[in-house]
């Protein structure tokens, strides 16, 4: 594979999308070809899957059924999109990968880590980022910035969004584990500060690999 | 789990969903509860997910994705549906189940079968049916039936319904093998002959458990 596969990891409100397209705009002014995708997404049968697993329904999927589709959504945008960009030699940035499934369903939900790796290995063929940008930002921030964020777009919490702050917490020490067990694929960035800065530091990271 | 859990499998054609009601009246007349269900469906949501695998969309799931949406619908119809049923000690009668998953995408497409009944597990949580009908039809007969359906119902073959000759007789073969390597659970019926003698002999194979 000739391309360069960077995601982008944390908890919400930590400014992944704002970032994403930060990166791509500097690559490209550097002169790379870069595809820009995200996950649950990123293929039309992606985003009908991510309605199922967001949106508040009636019968919402019991853990292993969002487990299950989360990684049915991956495996399709993995081959009909990442693959074959990375095969081009292009740049891909996803914002959220396989390691959003460790931490939300394994450190949030408490499914099994070790069984996630093994399920995602089955989605993805094995495919692993070359570089994980992981935006840390304290519960506390996380939260605020989200409830402005639904109060200024007038849109209400989705599912995963409502979850208590328990789980919050749970999650962004997952991310911290995550990056611990791998530090040569993880870069952790403290994203509570201005905005300038973590994106001076993201093009950093990414031109030190 | 107190209920009786039976899943009825095999190629299209095989008049399943016919003796799937036809049994689930015989023992409702002995004065059983009865729950009935499908595959993929059963729930809203899985019914949502059998719409994103059946239909014809320009987003077809690859293969992988294909199994792991099957995947998903069962994790929801077990949890939500099916244990449910089993705890309060009702019988369970499953138009397809896990085989068709091992028939289709192992057998058929070529996924490995140990590693789709790992997933599985991961799925259904271990839950395996007490007795597994196999209504056996010749490819021949499977595919003319399916073209009389087509015809007196002015539908179209779907996009598993469409697949090839060949991939209907490595099909069959795999349901087959399946039932060889766990004859305690399976009961394999030749569905060619007149519907009331099919119908008898699945009755019998209940009893005789």
């Amino acid at each position: 594979m000739r391309g360069t596969f960077i995601t982008f990891e944390g908890p919400e409100g930590g400014g992944k999308s704002t970032h994403v397209q930060e990166l791509a705009e500097q690559l490209r002014a550097e002169g790379r070809t870069v595809l820009v995708t995200r996950e649950p997404g990123g293929t039309r049968l992606a985003e009908l899957i991510r309605g199922l697993v967001r949106e508040e329904v009636d019968d919402p999927p019991v853990t292993r059924s969002e487990v299950l589709l989360f990684l049915a959504a991956r495996a399709q945008v993995v081959s009909q999109v990442i693959r074959p960009a990375l095969q081009r030699g292009e740049w891909v940035i996803c914002d959220r990968f396989a390691d959003s499934t460790f931490a939300y369903q394994g450190y949030g939900r408490g499914v099994d880590v070790a069984r996630l790796k093994d399920l995602n290995d089955f989605a993805t063929e094995g495919l692993k980022p070359d570089l994980t940008i992981l935006l840390d930002v304290p519960p506390e921030t996380s939260r605020a910035r989200l409830a402005a964020r639904q109060a200024a777009t007038a849109t209400a919490a989705d599912r995963i969004e409502q979850a208590g702050e328990f789980f919050h917490r749970r999650l962004r020490d997952g991310f911290l584990e995550l990056a611990k067990a791998e530090p040569s694929r993880f870069v952790v960035i403290d994203s509570s500060g201005p905005r300038e800065e973590v994106s001076a530091q993201i093009l950093k990271a990414v031109h030190d690999r």
